[in-house]
């Protein structure tokens, strides 16, 4: 530890919950709250940096055991501060505890714990020195990060509330207006849509309205590994000409290695890999085209620069994954697209479906599908602190603890099962 | 560009010539003089970076080419940069330019070229923002990196010369003499021998006796190719017990395959995978199972960071690589070892065999054969301008203007012909 150095003097970890509309998915159907967790890293030179991560209750229970541990730390040393997660954690590593509705399966809690620490590190970095994230991952390579339109079957309401704004998205019909409101609203340039909820033809045949409503956007499915093998051929051979990508039509290396062999259409993935142990078996197989990256899994903004390293050496395509998120989060994906030679697909965002918000107004905002990476020092966002307030307390009154799409599904269908290879 | 940004005012390339004793490899013997280049970058803000690479004439070439592009360049901007040398070199990246003495066939002048710079870049952004190189890597993870006492067969003095005060080393005893001075004089806890000079019995019976010198010290041998497939595994088959690994036992990643294939003797590399694109076949045939990196190959300290990276996530080892050179080089080479987990041998180093330096004494000292990393900001060293004059004039009267092994070779041997999988 050098002189004059500055070093953690305080960690808050708050939980908060925002509204969620009723996204229906392979596992079930959003919550009416989301839970995220922000991190705040306090200096001794008076600097803060912010972090954003997944709030389940046994994720939150990591952060705080690891926010104790940070006093005194010197947020320049990265490689320390993932030591130290790791001790903290111990031998408490199985499972990551953390927010995918019982959609993944995280065999270890070391890169989701690490990730909202890191970026909050990097956010003081930044802004010690003056210079944007973007800079401490090499520099940006664009000025705006495009992003994807991401649509959802939805119902039009939480059950008992009444209809959301969106309102119900079931048909094709439906989820091409829902697709004409991201457009006109948002600007996007490409649409994925989230699948897995109905039969494949009702969804290929959305899939095919879009590509009716919206000659030039390149399009995406994402079934969330609801299909066998050979409905996956079936359902690739039916939408090649029209997918820009099939994400996770079957789930497993093994099984999206098979369609792989079978199609041409480029596979991507944020389900068979998640983690850097699963892409030799993956690159081994040939069994995915494309990583999603997601700093919030993969461990971080530099862990994912590694990643997109990866991609780049093994001649895979790269795009980002999200789940429901924050401008924290927002800014920090936004940064690490920015400085990503080899982002050669639009990013994903949930970021229209929130309605609230924790840092202030004015910057990450979408224009024709992109969002200006901000240049100012550090991540480049601002918490509004009574907003923070308001989305922590709603966090404290709402009663969801953990993401749990499966069993809020089953209080509307009792014998509701993921639809997992269902199809 | 950010208002108040430190840009890049100047840079300068400067040619330095040093001493080499007669080293023999496999295409030849080291000439009297080794060259580097040492690069200078000025800002605006007066802070001053420091880089080191070949000199080979083409080299230079391009080194100067894009030093006058860089004008204006903010340091920070690492990616702008590889783009701006990219750009520079257009379509004159076939062959390196570099200085392997036809030892290696370096396919894109690229990662060669912008190495330096990004070294010297990084030197500027640690200088300016307080913080040693290591941190910008992701933090120091140990605070001494072990080097491998580095020996030679070697003539006694080059021809003419009277005899250097190393003495010959053309025999088991000669060798072990030249280690035990290595060991006493730097304190190496493992010792590397250059192979690929005499027949493969001679170079086994030096290891067995250095290995009867040094009971506890780690070995190495590196015949650089010299080796036939059905050799190297004779080879692997008798030194098994002794060495930790075999490098380059013969040339091209089919034959190391074939030789991984055939024993539990792990087998590195620094020949066979010198680029990323050399990863994907590599890893796919096994061919090697540990990596050398050396990042004035691998496009500087960053990209040497990303190759560890894929070392751990494939479960390669990971040494570093050295030719000869000055301390520029060794203060990159500390930091980037002591930023990175998985290396998971002690280092090459060269730096015993020279007797002059670019830098300032007092720091990267060896001890226990290791060099503490430095902690004040940048890389930690300064140049010695009346060293830097008096080398450089050395370059201009030396008459050495590319390293030419095999050619300087033949001034003693007419007929000789590089020893690549001779037996």
């Amino acid at each position: 530890m050098r002189a004059g150095t500055s070093l953690i003097s305080r960690v808050d970890v708050t939980p908060v919950a925002f509204r969620d509309p009723p996204l229906l998915n392979v596992v079930g159907v959003h919550q009416p709250w989301a839970l995220r967790a922000i991190v705040e890293i306090h200096t001794t030179a008076g600097s803060l940096g912010l972090g954003e991560t997944y709030a389940d209750e046994a994720h939150l229970a990591r952060l705080r055991a690891v926010a104790d541990a940070l006093l005194g730390q010197d947020p320049h040393d990265l490689n320390g501060l993932r030591r130290l997660v790791a001790a903290t954690l111990g031998r408490e590593t199985g499972g990551a505890g953390a927010s995918f509705g019982g959609m993944l399966d995280v065999s270890s809690a070391l890169d989701t714990v690490y990730s909202p620490f890191e970026v909050a590190c990097l956010d003081i970095i930044g802004r010690e020195s003056g210079h944007p994230v973007s800079d401490l991952l090499g520099g940006a390579v664009r000025e705006k990060v495009p992003f994807s339109g991401y649509l959802f079957y939805k119902w039009a309401g939480h059950p008992g509330d009444e209809p959301d704004d969106w309102g119900a998205a079931l048909d094709p019909d439906q989820i091409v207006a829902q697709a004409r409101r991201m457009v006109d609203g948002w600007g996007f340039g490409s649409l994925k849509l989230k699948g897995g909820v109905f039969p494949p033809d009702e969804e290929c045949a959305a899939i095919e309205a879009l590509r009716a409503a919206f000659p030039d956007l390149p399009l995406r499915l994402d079934p969330n590994g609801a299909w066998t093998v050979e409905t996956s051929l079936q359902v690739a051979d039916r939408l090649g000409g029209v997918i820009e990508y099939l994400e996770d039509p079957t789930p497993g290396i093994a099984g999206m290695a098979r369609v792989s062999a079978g199609t041409d259409v480029p596979l991507a993935t944020n389900m068979c890999v998640i983690a850097f142990e699963h892409l030799p078996p993956a690159i081994a197989a040939d069994a995915v085209q494309v990583v999603l990256s997601d700093h919030h899994l993969w461990g971080g903004l530099r862990r994912s620069a590694l990643l997109a390293g990866i991609a780049d050496t093994f001649g895979m395509g790269l795009s980002m994954h999200s789940n429901s998120h924050l401008g924290v989060s927002l800014a920090a994906m936004t940064h690490l697209a920015a400085s990503t030679e080899n982002l050669t697909y639009a990013c994903d965002t949930h970021y229209p479906w929130k309605t609230q918000d924790v840092i202030a107004k004015g910057v990450l905002e979408f224009s024709g599908g992109e969002v200006t990476v901000p240049t100012g020092p550090g991540l480049g966002v601002e918490l509004d602190r009574d907003a923070l307030g308001l989305l922590h307390e709603q966090y404290l009154t709402c009663g969801v603890r953990r993401r749990e799409d499966t069993v809020y599904m089953r209080t509307v269908e009792p014998g509701f099962e993921p639809n997992t290879s269902r199809w």
